[in-house]
């Protein structure tokens, strides 16, 4: 199934790390946005052409060292249907560079509904006997709020095309708690659903050991990542909040294994405006998510060295 | 707060239903369909036009009985940017029309990233300077399983622009339980997820008793209707699941009010597919969609009255 797509690119890499593309116009350098103002005016047109040609830029300098790019479907739709168009091109673009792209989009519905989202987002849609690519991903994030109605259409299309989904668990913002903390027979809420990742995983098994359906857990929970990764050892792992929202390398190393494997960790700003950060050149805003994403990787690899040494 | 909007053209309508707009192409009749591959080949760009042309035919029929429409993103992204932005386009059709949009996306996560979805959807992306819709919905549904981050966001945007949200509570189908129905100290997690709502909805209080924070109950689980509808005094529901998901007008009926307000039922394919149902002639699709929407208002109205004259 599609997550040993890719553990073999986090391997060839050696970098469990994804960049995640979450453009915002004012992250997009001048020389880049001043352009598409220029031709197309201030237009959403204009925006989406600008984030396009950012998140290009950053695909180029970051292929041949991070596995993975995670789009945010949120920043795309802020832009209309013209921003949507963007985030079709720059998986397109990712996937012809040879990276695995996990379309974050947290989306949940029941039934033919959720069907819809898993042809649009991993399988083909049938026009007219054509089967056609709405978005090319070859992983979506999605809520199981729903419980399996929402996740088994899901499981089919997996099956069928080679992909995967992450499932949200234990998410990483301070509030996550409200309900994902509370107690329903002794097990906590990201605990029950933990639990039901492991079961809907064995329908997608996978040759290293990790199924088709992984889990979201936040970088800023680490007792809850080393709990959940003993409880969930078919589940690989998709870390949010490295960096910006506080979590530290030693925190989501507890999210791989004694391999080293099972989790991927994401940083979105931390990568996209490390030029900002950096305090360098605009033109030099690839090149400068390319050596934070190396200063990155080197930390967590060192992290993950560091716990399996002990 | 926009439920406000909501609740005065269900009195002006006298019809407390909306229009779930879910577009799969096999559903749009064959001489709009062929007429759109014959132009555009099979494409998306084609089935996008189809499906555009088969909404527009279906809201020039409803708009003047109907008080809102529904369309769900899933059936607009599985064709692609191309079917979103016929999503875009249906969504500016029916206001132009003067209908509601409640854009179904059940949408969800954290802090700038859900500012984002929340701007895209229902406020307004600065493009240096010009202020833009991306799409231009009055309502959007939520999904809370990431707590109050999840939340806050959109509350802002829907306090700026007069919007509002409805967030996932107790859903309609037969697995909604796996989650939902479960126990945290006595209370199930539907109870706790209204009473977030509850909480959330005090900052957009509403001039008829109803705030900005409203959530999805499913028509298939009328006895937590009725709990709801009155645990929730200030909670306005959106009811799926009537007809071909089950449920019956009498269950709907508990969602109300002693005034008959306080919810609004949504049909989707009971109404885009009426044509199929009685066998009528294609071209007579839209019309064959306005019968089904008078019968089921009045199917509906019925029952409410029922309940409030025993």
């Amino acid at each position: 199934m599609s997550m040993d797509k890719l553990i073999e690119k986090v391997v060839l890499t050696k970098n469990p790390t994804v960049a995640g593309l979450d453009p915002k116009l004012e992250y997009v350098p001048e020389f880049i946005k001043q352009r598409a103002l220029d031709k197309y005016g201030n237009t959403l047109k204009a925006a989406a052409k600008a984030l396009l040609e950012f998140n290009k830029g950053l695909i180029d300098e970051l292929y041949d060292i991070v596995p993975a790019i995670k789009p945010q479907c949120a920043y795309y739709e802020m832009y209309g249907w013209q921003g949507v168009k963007t985030l079709y091109k720059t998986i397109e673009y990712a996937k012809k560079k040879g990276m695995y792209v996990i379309t974050d989009g947290k989306r949940n519905d029941i039934g033919t509904t959720m069907e819809a989202y898993a042809t649009g987002h991993l399988g083909k849609t049938n026009v007219n006997g054509n089967m056609l690519h709405g978005f090319a991903g070859d992983c979506l994030t999605v809520n199981g709020y729903l419980g399996t109605d929402g996740i088994a259409p899901l499981i089919k299309v997996c099956d069928k095309y080679d992909k995967g989904i992450f499932v949200l668990v234990k998410t990483s913002n301070p509030s996550s708690g409200e309900l994902q903390d509370k107690k329903i027979d002794g097990k906590t809420v990201y605990e029950m659903m933990g639990e039901m990742c492991e079961t809907w995983g064995e329908q997608l098994p996978g040759k290293y050991g990790y199924s088709g359906v992984g889990a979201v857990v936040g970088a800023t929970y680490p007792e809850q990542l080393k709990e959940l990764r003993e409880k969930m050892p078919h589940t690989f792992f998709l870390v949010p909040g490295y960096g910006a929202q506080g979590g530290a390398a030693k925190d989501v190393s507890y999210a791989f294994d004694k391999k080293g494997l099972g989790a991927i960790v994401n940083s979105s700003r931390g990568i996209m405006c490390a030029y900002q950060k950096e305090n360098c050149s605009e033109e030099d805003y690839a090149k400068a998510a390319r050596r934070e994403a190396i200063r990155m990787r080197d930390d967590i690899v060192g992290a993950i060295a560091q716990i399996h040494l002990k």
